[in-house]
């Protein structure tokens, strides 16, 4: 193998780790506690650089002039586990130096804060719960008919109740069965639910208490019947909940034509092997973590900075059930489990179309060795209509541009539900981040006859509860320019005004208004004053209207957390009750719920904290910062995060779904698509796309009324695309007379 | 030609007039005046079948019963002209039934409201302008630069003044200019705004007056600057703002590689000549009307109804600036111009791509025949990404299906600006409604130097007014059943609960609480409360949930009309105050702001009026009416269309978008897009897309790492797609490797 000796193969700081990196990184924390130890390994991953020693860096790679002697940030790695001794399995996080071997810092968390589940857990958690006693007797409650086998979907245990204490690690599990007569691996075993959910001690192994669930309606009250000798018969009425193709119930549709896109001369995308991706004057750097999936760094647009990190930072899925033990139906999808660990190997001609490429990455397997993650992020290309249009009216000359978008597109599996994460770039300096949800809805059984308020019941014997989803997405600005003090936010809003005989007289002005976030600070979504979040340079102005350079995004007017507020779902959800957070940038600081969710009782380290710290971004704002509550600026004793400072700005955008489900999100959901939309406000002199050439697409075909006759009688259309640039239309005449013929009277 | 003589070959309904009866209509209009009359023709189009009557038709057609006995609607037309005496110039409609040939109905409306323009009134209004000395007089105020001359877009004249009176039929225009030295009729006039707007008498062909524009900073002061007797130099510093591709400054990007959509076998739908389209399940008629374009009609999935009728209803542009005469620049572009008259002849390769199917229509001329309209509605299939899918964890199996979409798109053309509408129907028994907003954003003059709150300067010397637009959407449904009554409009929300020891002991609870719509109302969105409006069938429960059969839409939480309430502006745009109106149903009830909005002072007859009717759906609805004010019950004297009655509910949905223009919109804009979804809501008894095949798209190929240099070389990849299915992904492997080699330190 090549020896790489010069500077230009260092890996880039925001690079990934490479095999080499993870395996060094694994060995410098096993060597720290000698052969012996019992470790358990949950992640491996970069240790992303200090902004500040990073900047420097990015400034000079921009300017062309990277060198030998050009100052590079630290690589590090962090490595995440389990320390075991008799006593206790202390979660630990270790940062290590992988080029000097060094140990950067080592430290365990609190106790009663409890890290993600590694895939080891979730795994291991059915078979040890069908092997206790415990959950043997509850089992014994019931029937199922001849060939049916239990499955145990694991959960994270939610908020544990006030008088329990901190208790040791838990995960409890969502019971089904599966109809082991269709002799597929596959079939569907949500279409099943046995009311009971087992608790485990993590630790132990052992499942410490089965939670017998309510199956009445909402009239039923919240408490579970009493026990009845008789094993209740369970799924008497039920169906199949089949999605497999082989499974479901009748054909498949016949008559959905096949719609290729192809791509004739490749992507108009370079992926280069270290992250950095460049299209169409974009360029950015691709990351993957455990936690988050996909990350973009770096985002620059004709290599004029707008974005230093933008990242889905967080995800709530609480359960409106108010029958125990559901309100600790509560998962953070991230914090809990982890994105990047859940996400799917992507396939080609499924998941995206067209020139695909896909990225790969390693997530660490208990021992620490690297296991590869394949295909975790695909990229591509998309046509998504018309960018923009203009017919002259006088000459009918019309210019139309298409909307190439480039994708980030990553999946993942939690258990029943399916979350699809896409980043896009457009043509006109536009960034969208869209989200799908879909998979198959959680839910629990219900007796025969009852309804209930709680949910749908979307087969017999099966409610899908209400629930919500809130996301929280992470904005780090670097508004043409990575200098700190330069980017702010600004609130925009359009106010109608009075009548006055003098400013308004006849009543049609509103103004704009402006206000900058001089501190940090929550906010919701004003649609009715078309509240706008600008991300500007604060010493920037459009050479052309003489205002800020920025960006706008708009704060998405979506319904907040439900949960009261002096909920535990609450308490651990902070994040989840405003629309948009700004708050002073931390390193490493990426948790709108904080870092510990799984198990919490409140949100620790999250935005409210952030928020709370009084971190202030303009003079004004340290001037008003004086007076706040949680103003703990320059107090000693404090921890570092903790105390107030100037900052640059992050911005932290909230949206939510409430699904209250369907008939027809059964057994599987169609997509439910969120989009928010980042857009420049002045940050180009013009258009930036309109040097997008408005070239006729010369493979589109004419059909003929009456559907695709044509097409079956003539299959050399597809094969010569050029003959058919001649004609635009059909001719009218032709076709108005072949319609008089079809189908009109003689009259 | 063969004779058409079974009841297979009358026309359906609903469809388009034939060119035979278009004819037929405008001579009987002919007839009826003798040939010595002066008649001025404007619109000739289906007088759309009365409801009652269409219904039994429909139930009989969609029984598969149709025969030469089944009653069917009279076959009837529009006609719109002007009756031009010496006293004046009566519009006047006329409806003709094309095949008795009987006048059934001769109304001209009251004096002081205005139809429509028609296209020759636009194309007239330059000529006329420039020879008149008012003008004359206007223009030798200002010195253009060489080679430039004046371009005039017509303009409404947006509400009257008080003070005028009623004043007679005016149209006002913008003026720019023109570098005739560029020697090229598509030069961009918008970059040369001049500051005087031209009030012309439409009867007459006289200017009456040149208003004179403020061109200084907000600053400056509402009234225009005294004149001067130096003329003042126009476009000292003035840039082009070309778009066409020759004229642009600079290359056009060449980095952007093809991207085809291949439909090898054809569409999936049929487009048949009498407007039936079927598509997937879906079954609907497509009408194009001179003023709404495309029309939706009996909307039906698997045979079951789902709308009447869908369709644009209205769209107001009411500009920010309070110095007159800007405060009417407030366009109705649906009932001061028309869609359908200024929509695109669509090209193929350019406004939609893959396999297209274009539907023309005929358009009156001035004498009344028939002029076509050319490809004026294209509609195709597309790609929007995943449907669903769901990965088995356990077997790591994924099933993934892909959304396609049937759209049916538009485009109009107003002066600067365009409308791309679509109608969107897809797998999963969804319909969605695109509006995407591109042109060239509306421009006046500003002297170099001065700035303004009132817009942003775009270009030295050009400032785009803020302004806003907002649309009206009319959706008529028959939710699974035609008979009036069944469907009913429900209001439904999310909301939080107390916290309660018994009902919701640990706060997570939720309820969803539903209100039925009794009478005519509007309402607003609300984010917050997750407020949706249901289209239920009251009589009808879905099998699986036990709850009403629906659909939902989520309004549109956006921003309403600023302009203040006693404005003319907000007078003129009641229906512009809410985000939804529920009406009850009346034939030919169509417009939101009124059939009249051109040069109106108020909305006469719009959504306002027809909630102040009050009409009820439910006996509830009507006793609450009993004390309502505006309520005429059973009242003599009263027009038919304002008494009110128990009704079949018609919602409106309103959503706009406030323009306060980006540097970026210049000199053509990027689109702005906008999507409102209708989704079935227990309508089916599982998710009516799971016999959506998951096949795996064969024509998909791999990208290795650094962009297309591997298909470059291997060009035969894309000709032969099936080597391209064994592997899914890059070997990791080798992938890892390689990059190790490119981009890693030796450590």
């Amino acid at each position: 193998m090549m020896e790489a000796s010069t500077t230009a193969a260092l890996p880039h700081p925001l690079a990934q780790l490479s095999r080499d990196e993870f395996i060094k990184a694994r060995d410098i924390v096993v060597n720290l506690y000698g052969p012996d130890a019992s470790l358990y390994f949950r992640s491996i991953y970069l240790n992303e650089p200090k902004r500040a020693e990073l900047v420097g860096f990015l400034q000079v790679e921009h300017a062309g002039t990277l060198s030998e002697t050009t100052p590079r940030p630290p690589r590090q790695a962090m490595v995440d586990y389990d320390f075991i001794t008799s006593d206790e399995q202390r979660y630990t996080r270790t940062v290590v130096d992988v080029v000097s071997g060094d140990v950067v810092s080592n430290e365990s968390v609190e106790r009663g804060s409890q890290p993600y589940f590694s895939v080891d857990e979730i795994l291991l958690f059915q078979d040890a719960c069908v092997e206790s006693d415990l959950f043997k007797d509850a089992m014994a409650e019931f029937t199922l008919p001849e060939n049916f086998n239990v499955t145990i979907d694991p959960w994270p245990y939610g908020g544990p109740d006030v008088e329990e204490g901190i208790p040791p690690r838990y995960m409890q599990g969502l019971v089904f069965a599966t109809d082991a007569s269709k002799n597929n691996p596959d079939s569907n075993h949500y279409g099943y639910p046995i009311p009971i959910i087992p608790v485990m001690d993590l630790a132990t192994k052992q499942v410490i208490r089965v939670d017998r669930l309510v199956t009445g309606g909402s009239q039923d009250g919240l408490a579970p019947e009493p026990q009845t000798d008789t094993p209740k018969k369970l799924f008497q009425n039920s169906k199949p909940a089949e999605y497999v193709p082989e499974l479901i119930d009748g054909p498949l549709r016949a008559d959905l034509k096949p719609l290729n896109i192809i791509q004739p001369e490749g992507a108009s995308f370079i992926a280069h092997p270290d992250g950095l991706i460049e299209w169409q004057k974009w360029r950015l750097r691709l990351g993957f973590t455990p936690r988050e999936g996909a990350v973009l760094h770096d985002v620059c647009y004709d290599n004029r900075p707008i974005l230093y990190r933008l990242s889905y930072s967080e995800l709530t899925v609480p359960y409106a059930d108010p029958r125990p033990p559901f309100h600790r139906k509560q998962a953070f999808d991230f914090g809990d489990g982890g994105m990047g660990r859940a996400s799917n190997d992507l396939e080609l001609g499924c998941d995206c179309l067209g020139a695909i490429h896909y990225v790969d990455s390693y997530l660490a397997a208990t021992d620490g060795s690297p296991t590869p993650a394949k295909s975790v992020i695909c990229l591509h290309e998309q046509d998504n209509g018309i960018l923009w249009k203009h017919t002259n009216f006088r000459t009918s000359r019309a210019v139309v541009t298409r909307m190439r978008e480039f994708v980030v597109q990553f999946i993942v599996t939690l258990a029943n539900y399916e979350y699809i994460f896409a980043y896009k770039l457009d043509l006109a300096g536009g960034i969208s981040i869209e989200t799908r949800m879909t998979g198959i809805v959680s839910v629990v059984g219900i007796d025969e006859g009852a309804s209930s308020s709680y949910g749908t019941t979307v087969s017999p014997g099966v409610l899908a509860q209400n629930h919500q989803h809130i996301f929280a997405v992470r904005i780090d600005p670097a508004m043409d320019s990575y200098a700190s003090g330069d980017t702010q936010i600004v609130v925009e809003e359009s106010v109608g005004q009075s009548m006055h005989p003098r400013t308004n007289p006849t009543g049609n002005l509103y103004e704009v208004q402006r206000q900058t976030v001089n501190k940090a600070t929550w906010m919701d979504a004003k649609p009715r004053l078309n509240r706008l979040i600008k991300l500007e340079n604060a010493n920037k102005k459009n050479a052309i209207s003489g205002r800020p350079i920025g960006y706008r995004l708009v704060p998405q007017a979506t319904q907040m957390l439900l949960a009261h507020e002096r909920s535990m779902v609450a308490a651990r959800a902070r994040f989840a009750q405003h629309h948009v957070w700004v708050t002073g940038y931390r390193d490493g600081e990426l948790w709108a719920a904080g870092e510990f969710t799984n198990q919490s009782r409140e949100e620790k380290g999250g935005v409210a904290d952030m928020v709370k710290r009084g971190d202030w971004f303009t003079d004004e704002g340290r001037v008003r910062n004086g007076t706040m509550p949680g103003d703990v600026v320059d107090t000693d004793g404090t921890r570092q995060d903790e105390v107030a400072r100037r900052s640059s700005p992050v911005v932290w955008a909230v949206f939510g779904m409430t699904h209250n489900p369907r008939v027809e999100d059964w057994p599987v959901m169609p997509v439910e698509t969120h989009q928010m939309h980042l857009r420049p406000v002045d940050f180009f002199t013009a258009n930036p796309a309109l040097d997008v050439p408005s070239t006729k697409n010369t493979t589109s075909v004419l059909l003929s009324c009456c559907g695709n006759t044509d097409l079956e009688t003539k299959p050399s259309v597809q094969e010569d695309p050029a003959s058919h640039l001649q004609g635009s239309g059909p001719d009218i005449d032709a076709q108005m007379a072949g319609a008089k013929t079809d189908a009109e009277v003689d009259s």
